[in-house]
């Protein structure tokens, strides 16, 4: 099979060995595959793959047809449209996953729009609602809106009847973030628009001091992008005083059973908002997997909102 | 009636008019009342009493008796033995409670255990279980192990199944900290001994570095002491990588409806294993209330294990 690889920093496309299905795994013909920041760090040779998820290809995220059944496997029939996050390997025309990882694509959804629903919106969703426990009638803050995960939160916050503001940086983007559902803040002056019960954080430290200004009592900041940096400055005090929270969190080093039990959350909490049009994925570009150095190119300029796809 | 005041810095015992109990409130005999940091932090000048409390009368936990019932209370009967949290005020010999924050005294208990016992119990639960929702079979660690939250927290952790440790500055505490079942540390040679599920921190924000480093995945840091400092560095990709979450909480602000909530967390989770024999509250020295200035300097010298308690 073809697949992206990555080596010495440079994004290629090769040949590898067809992955086998073993017990409880589906081989998916991949239609469609999500690009995300890990990626980007990967190719930086900063991240590397989680352990027993393939070396050599990238891909976090899939959407695809099931082609063949491991030992054991029950979940899915031949054909049946199935999307995942994967530990690696998603960017290739076949990809090996446990049945208990995928969720059926809703029939609303174009491939494109199933392989770029994965990532984001699982993270959204672990984010705001098993991490921060975000309820209706709650204020939340996205910092870094445009982005996939953000686009993802401010609308699955609307869908949850909190009111949604957001901070985005590049003003190219904030008719459209705005268009989501979400009041768009200046990133440098958020503190007065608050206060806020759930900061989403995916910017980083700096923003650390004045979130925990911007926090209601009883306040949560759940903490899943740092990107401009992973050490700051916490208050215990103002902290304890607010009996606020700060989660940290990410998907990507947890095991088969936590992979398994966000799907079956996002199939409960969230899909059903796909086949009532409520939510949408946002995609940007799409790419054939043999233009992928021009998709992470595309990804690592950024300026854009919504998501790069590799179609196949 | 005859209560504790404060006045610059001063501690004194003076005569205040008798209190009244308004609706659903309970007029209680108070028997004996223990002392807690923040009544320290008050003498400083440092800690004005919540809104709605007594501001000249300290103090934050007492036992005693029904003496008389306002309007609607019917919780209680004239007579009964009952302890609770107070916003302050409890330093005298007549005090008014809502009857939901008030809880009834176990047989077991003296009028010193029972004054002593409310504000580092429900402390140290609420910590525990409401925030860092401690199970058995986890490793607890708790900074601060020779103090009344401390010692409170390393039983309540034993008897829940936990295997529990703690950091004690003061050699001599180290036998009597050791008796409550803790394995005792070195407060600068923790780190060690981890991973831990639950870091207790009564210190303060010097730790924070290291209990990020101590810490097992998905575990939790409660903060409800910063004595030796309230800023810290933290390092936000390592909470993500361990998909950890730190909690910043006190009692002190908290409005009625929390207070009775944790009022009845602590009569259904906490007092039955005083009754059972497995808890103990240490009391290391009791002052009458005439000798309140000598009991403030008992407990500013510190050194000794257990609650400093005025009887009446």
């Amino acid at each position: 099979m073809r697949a992206v690889t990555i080596r010495e920093q440079e994004v290629l496309t090769d040949e590898f060995p067809d992955p086998v299905p073993g017990a409880g795994e589906v081989l998916v013909r991949v239609r469609a595959a999500g690009l995300n920041g890990a990626d980007m760090m990967q190719r930086r040779g900063l991240y590397p793959a989680p352990a027993g998820s393939p070396q050599e290809i990238p891909g976090l995220e899939l959407a695809g047809e099931v082609q063949a059944l491991g030992p054991a496997a029950e979940r899915f029939n031949l054909g049946d449209r199935v999307m995942a996050i994967v530990g690696g390997g998603a960017q290739a025309e076949l990809a090996v996953v446990h049945e208990r990882q995928l969720m059926e694509v809703p029939a609303v959804l174009d491939w494109p729009a199933a392989g770029g629903l994965p990532e984001v919106f699982t993270t959204a969703h672990d984010a705001l609602v098993t991490q921060a426990e975000l309820t209706s009638g709650e204020r939340l803050l996205v910092h870094g809106g445009a982005g996939g995960v953000g686009t993802a939160a401010i609308q699955l916050g609307r869908a949850m009847g909190a009111g949604v503001s957001a901070t985005v940086r590049n003003r190219e983007c904030h008719a459209q973030v705005a268009a989501l559902g979400a009041t768009v803040l200046d990133p440098d002056d958020f503190v007065e628009h608050g206060p806020f019960d759930v900061i989403l954080e995916l910017v980083g430290a700096p923003n650390l001091p004045a979130n925990l200004q911007a926090l209601a009592s009883e306040g949560r900041i759940t903490v899943i992008g740092v990107s401009a940096g992973a050490k700051g400055e916490l208050n215990l005090l103002a902290l304890m005083a607010k009996r606020a929270r700060i989660h940290g969190s990410m998907l990507r080093h947890r095991p088969l059973e936590d992979k398994a039990l966000t799907a079956r959350r996002v199939e409960h909490d969230v899909l059903p908002l796909f086949e009532s049009g409520v939510l949408e994925v946002p995609v940007a570009q799409t790419f054939a997997l043999a233009d992928a150095a021009a998709a992470y190119d595309a990804f690592a300029a950024g300026g854009k909102l919504g998501k790069i796809v590799l179609t196949l």
